[in-house]
């Protein structure tokens, strides 16, 4: 097999746990599969060099901080190879230029706009274990682009869709992706598959894990994903494939909870054509994310309207609604709310599923303010002090700890 | 003017000494100058990387190793670049690959093959200034590879010759090139020129400033060399050039001092043919340096052979004597010996500098073991505790405080 393997920034965060990956490579390499491995920075040293720019500007020149970031995970791939050549195992590092990764101009969030693989293909023909560093790439012409947040899953989810490898393997220091926060739930169970589609939904609970970016790539690419530590090797993580590889359909996966989220009220707003629409467009003009939306007519004719965004945006989606205070009778926001979901791609052939939810939040007197739901998810908005108790009744609800 | 300029490990050793070096740009910015400046690793970066690679690996593989060490000079090129376009100086950094120089694949210690000057050419038809990540190249076949102990100085010197710059200035943490060492004579004077030999033999003064591979180069490019302070910027240099671009000759130039020297005797050699060239063909073959050499036949037909070499090639050297034990009635080594020199490019047109060298030392007492000149230079193996004395009465002799 022709395996990627993704290693972050805790798992070559220091010099003895870059030996430890090693000797995870080396254990995969004498299981007789091909071996591209993809590496980050050791943790803490891209802030480091941030710091650094910062000294210099508060706003430092883009394609120059790419230069300089860029070279966290050279250093990281070069040791990673020192460390495999040293054993007697064939290893070559290379950059994200090496490797073939060629990006667009969006300096610091750069997207990857092709590969060519032939160094690698190469390199692999010739028996070599390739440690790329990852989070980089080149432009057409030739200057260093990172590819932001999370660009290391997304470097290692790229080349093994572009070199059509057998699984992509993402290690971090939590060995899968669990039925729900186990912080909340000791009883939280990993899972052995998910699909991608449910992954996303879950986003809250793998989010630490796998950020959608990287498991939207891999829907697209057809990559079959393995989340894993590199803490516990010897786990088996969860595999994220396609819907149709999974045999056994559950009908619940998991129980996803966000407590960044804030709900925006309208009250009173004024019955005139259009309203609605001119809100969501400038909100959608700032970036801000509306998660939920419910409105409702009033027997007078004004309608409420209530939604929900994410934390960050929160300042965002003030200067927003301000714009619009003249149409409303009142405006109020709160941030004591959190979204509670419940996800599963057996939802989609199974009823009962969401009266169930309703029940369970019922008998533990929990009120529901917003309920949305898709083919394979449904997220409930209730009080942030009933979160934990909610998860947890749910996660038994639906039998996920057996 | 274009000039390129470089700033060594402790010109840019912290963010704010990285912020100085800024200045010193915007300033020969502001007269008018077109600037390519090349920068080395922040002071102590490059050695951490070693201890890095040493964690693995007693002996690093040596491709890989240029993978890491090159990171450190990049870092310094982004971060210098970022401080430049914060002050609203257009900037631009460059890798050894991004300013198109090429080398062998002689990793840890390659060689320039040729220097593509097309990018750098644009940037400064853009009105850009570059920097440039010394120390570094890429290969025929795109790997990174490193130039070795002073790497970023020839990266300097070479980008010079090819760009036909008017100028290398070369920053470290001295002022120039001095008559002797000021910690020996505190009346040592800063030369304004010196030409490309005299530096060469001066060595041992300008050790620690330029690399003689640098001052080679330099020759053969025809680059005017400027060694200048990076800590005292407003302090002309001293100016490294052809012999015909200094108009005053002094006799004398400087007087050099190396302690690191052991002298060889062999006493007793049978006279057989041929033997010393065997001895001196042994110690070239194992990359010994040998400096001076005397040979003296006695009376009764056996030979002395007293020859010097530089006290790291010591235990090298040991080796390859033994060989020889059988040839010789008796071997010694003496390491309290160091070597005087005295440079000078007005010595080949006058006579009498040689006399006056040996009259001041006898004055003082010091016996010459072994003498040997060249056109430009007078050395002398002495004592070594005679050292310091020897270079104060040789410079008062020649008036090089004057």
């Amino acid at each position: 097999m022709l395996k990627v393997l993704k290693f972050g920034g805790t798992s070559v965060g220091s010099l003895d746990r870059i030996q430890n990956v090693a000797n995870i490579i080396k254990k995969i390499r004498d299981e007789g599969h091909d071996v591209i491995a993809v590496v980050s920075a050791m943790s803490g040293e891209t802030n480091k060099l941030i710091e650094y720019a910062e000294y210099f500007s508060k706003d430092p020149k883009k394609s120059e901080l790419d230069m300089l970031l860029s070279s966290g995970e050279r250093v990281t791939s070069a040791l990673l190879s020192i460390a495999l050549n040293e054993q007697g195992y064939k290893a070559v590092s290379m950059s994200g230029r090496q490797a073939g990764i060629v990006t667009d101009n969006s300096y610091t969030k750069a997207r990857i706009e092709n590969i060519n693989t032939k160094s690698m293909k190469k390199a692999i023909s010739e028996g070599k274990i390739i440690i790329v560093a990852g989070f980089q790439g080149i432009t057409e012409e030739g200057r260093v682009s990172t590819l932001g947040r999370g660009g290391s899953d997304l470097t290692a989810v790229a080349i093994a869709g572009a070199i059509e490898a057998d699984v992509c393997e993402i290690y971090t220091d939590v060995d899968g992706i669990y039925t729900t926060d186990p912080r909340i739930e000791p009883k939280a169970k990993k899972l052995d598959k998910i699909s991608y589609d449910e992954m996303l939904e879950l986003a809250s609970l793998g989010a630490k894990v796998l950020q959608n970016r990287s498991v939207e790539m891999a829907k697209k690419l057809n990559v079959n994903l393995v989340s894993r530590s590199s803490f516990t090797p010897e786990v088996e993580g969860t595999l994220i494939t396609k819907e149709e590889n999974i045999m056994e359909k559950p009908v619940v996966s998991g129980i996803a909870l966000d407590k960044n989220q804030i709900r925006v009220g309208m009250y009173g707003v004024a019955d005139k054509p259009g309203i609605a629409a001119a809100i969501f467009t400038s909100l959608a003009d700032e970036n801000i994310n509306v998660d939920m939306i419910v409105q409702t007519v009033g027997v007078d004719g004004e309608t409420d309207l209530d939604f929900t965004i994410p934390t960050t945006d929160f300042e965002a989606c003030k200067r927003v609604m301000e714009k619009f205070k003249k149409d409303a009778g009142n405006i109020d926001y709160n941030d004591s709310i959190c979204k509670v979901s419940i996800v599963g791609v057996g939802m989609k052939s199974h009823t009962g599923v969401a009266s169930k939810a309703f029940t369970t939040l019922a008998q533990e007197n929990i009120n529901i303010r917003i309920i949305s739901t898709s083919e394979i998810k449904i997220s409930m908005i209730i009080e942030e002090k009933y979160a934990e108790l909610a998860v947890r009744s749910l996660h038994d609800a639906y039998n996920l700890d057996k």
